[in-house]
């Protein structure tokens, strides 16, 4: 925040599209929390929770939710479907993320057809292949890696020590942090003899439009045809995920999560963090995959599942509750027994 | 493929050092599957259950097992042993995969004394340390590191962002995919008075000929003598492998798995996704281990296991199969009790 | 070792900060294990099981246990505390890990308003952006990336293909692997309508003194605030540690564990592999976690936890111990209500 940037709350609503109520013309330079509000700055209120800071709060406005018009703020409001969101969007008009400069290093290696749009940013020391196109407004990160007959479209960002194989197609607003490599060859061998002999991975990784791809992550491109992640899904650090995969639309694969060879997650699907599924099945649009599990066939959606094996979570619920119990069945099974055995005898 | 670049087939038998039958005058551009079988490709029958698509297949050759001998196709036939293998290395002859060129890139890093073989190519922004060796006709993509008196082996292929640290002795024909590490510290520490002091890794790593390694795996140096990766092993993506491990011929190591200090992983063993192995253990030859496991002892070849901590493959699916039942277990083991209570109080 | 580099054995003790006992002037110019001793080297005994090899040691001198004044060794020794930790040392002296030479490189690039300390090295194709300053006898390793407004302690070691982004404050005699990415964004999205919003991720990472991360882990900044790693801890590779996590002094994070975010790791706490930790939650100091545990809940210090979800360490081995026994358990079961049946009918 940059005390010297401002803007009128009138201006905010308007870049925010929402509506405001009370002093149009006060001027705000940033955000705050409502606990620590502060002179200057405008917070949010999206939970009834927190109404009670919201008579004492310092900020100079508030967003609130639409609904929430019955409260009487004492200060400027804007109304908004979704304050916390909004009050995201404010965040990233007065503390944006400053990318670097645009141009070309002159430590960056283009070879020949390359072809960068507009106000691209190209690194110190990135190398870029032959027949590449980068599109407008993209950034490469110094060190990074792209090779032959990539593109990446519009607004994508990539970031130092990325490495993005041959033939690998990244859509617009992508972003894919450090040291991600994308279009690695996938794990195929065939058994001659005792001995292994690669199968050539001739396939690519397409990327569609608004994915984003945390750091370290390993994608690996396709035997034949592609690996696919679809528009809006979101893929955190360390994930693993073989050739031929495909994700579909926002789903979220938490940390280190491993999805081996021809595997294909529907939309909406969360796997949760170190997360293994099996390859050739498919798990279901808007299922949900516990921490840790191991997914080894194929679910319909709205699936919810853990365990290694995993099945329906509440089942593994009342199994793994019961499971600290386990001796003392053992025991107790033992004691019937006897129990059983001295009554028959007696009979 | 590039329709201009054909071979007939007589000359293929001859490359793949197979049998033909039929006109060996015609020409071959390609390779395609035997239900979309396109003239002028070659396509193969490697199962019995797709002999029906090989009457009406519109490519022009067939590869065929040595004793499909019997079944007339009416077209020209490669005889095989092994159909996939020979088809797999018809696509390498008509898609090869392409290098870089040959020569060192002038933006390549080369400390004294480094000695590069003939038909290398070293790309751009590459570090080479002092007294490094790099064989013939081997390939370091842009931006990767080699560090001091390595050694790289003829025809072998280190991808982008790969970082080999010192002492590194690579074969032939190794494969390193993209942001992997060979030689970091192992994890090591003595506790002095309640602080972790660090024990020096001064040990290297050898990885020997025919091994490929995924991308970001991490491979670290010995304490002291080596860590060691023996021939035709292969390692997939996101791999760690600790100070002192051996692992043996011919073993596939899947996506994430880990291998504690100083284990040694046997010959021909296949050790599945996100399976843990903990140190100072010794795993048999020709073993496998179920995804997710996590092995806490040595076992003797020809092991079978699961689990975690793994055992017997066999009795974990039993245990794991009734898994799901233990709450009912529970419920029947209290019922009978009451029964049990019941029946002695009557008699 | 070289063997021209040699220290008499008044002047080592000196060094080491030890009393020794017999001829002082003998030249030492190296280490060697207690059983393979040899000449002109110094060795140790720091476990009575390996007393028996110290009489025919070839070793020229051994370091000792100061309680183990009563055995008569008929060679020189130096007195420790700590034998094995003054042998390390010892190492440390005749066999110094060698690092770059100072100075920067000429392909190295530095933004502007870059401080460099004295005897820094920064290496070939190494990035640092505006504002970062890099104190007194740190290695920048090649190919590294620091991005803006960083500061690196003195005596650090950043190895090759590391990426640390913007505002990342790393401390003195910290050492960071190759692939290791510092500063990632965290992975935090508000669902708006079914798309996955990005949350900007404006905190930072804060590394304290004398803490080794290994390679390929990554660590992500806060989303406010800072993700803090503190003194003297150590972290192995491919660990995940996510947005706003604290992990507290001496604390050992073993290989592919992952912590989720804002969850808070005490001091002196060992995370065996592969341990998952969710969200939001505190492990207490001096816990110990078993490897491939997933912690779901608070523990208080002092814990010892294993399983999926964890919970008592000794509760757990024995369920896990019988385990194997629930399919015969589940017969035994079956075998009793037949004969409560039988009995039943029978009264």
């Amino acid at each position: 925040m940059n005390k010297n940037f401002k803007k009128k709350l009138r201006d905010l609503a308007s870049i925010l599209d929402v509506t405001y109520e009370g002093d149009g013309e006060i001027e705000i330079f940033g955000y705050s929390g409502i606990q620590e509000g502060k002179k200057g700055t405008i917070t949010f209120l999206a939970d009834a929770k927190f109404e009670k800071y919201l008579k004492n709060t310092k900020a100079s406005a508030v967003i609130i939710k639409k609904d929430f018009k019955a409260i009487s703020a004492d200060k400027p409001v804007l109304y908004s479907e979704n304050p916390y969101y909004t009050f995201i969007k404010v965040v990233e008009i007065f503390d944006p993320v400053i990318h670097p400069e645009q141009g070309i290093h002159k430590t960056a290696v283009l070879e020949k057809d390359v072809k960068i749009g507009k106000n691209v940013s190209i690194g110190a020391h990135v190398f870029i292949g032959n027949m590449t196109e980068i599109e407008d407004d993209s950034v490469i990160y110094p060190s990074a890696y792209i090779g032959k007959n990539c593109k990446i479209g519009k607004k994508s960002i990539i970031y130092p020590n990325v490495s993005i194989l041959d033939r690998t197609s990244i859509g617009n607003r992508v972003t894919i942090h450090s040291g991600t490599v994308i279009g690695s060859d996938g794990f195929g061998y065939i058994n001659v003899s005792g001995v292994h002999k690669k199968i050539p991975q001739l396939g690519n990784v397409v990327i569609e439009d608004d994915v984003e791809i945390g750091s370290n992550v390993s994608l690996d491109r396709a035997t034949l045809e592609e690996t696919r992640i679809c528009k809006g899904t979101k893929i955190d650090n360390l994930v693993q995920i073989a050739h031929n995969v495909k994700i579909g639309n926002n789903t979220l694969i938490i940390s280190q999560v491993g999805i081996a060879g021809s595997s294909e997650i529907g939309s909406n699907v969360i796997l949760a963090g170190q997360v293994g599924v099996v390859g050739h099945i498919k798990i279901g649009d808007y299922s949900m995959i516990g921490s840790q599990s191991g997914v080894g066939k194929s679910l319909p959606n709205n699936s919810r599942c853990s365990g290694s094996p995993a099945f329906n979570h509440r089942n593994w619920l009342k199994s793994i509750t019961t499971f600290p119990k386990i001796p003392e069945m053992f025991k107790r099974i033992k004691n019937l027994e006897e129990k059983i055995a001295k009554l028959d005898m007696e009979k």
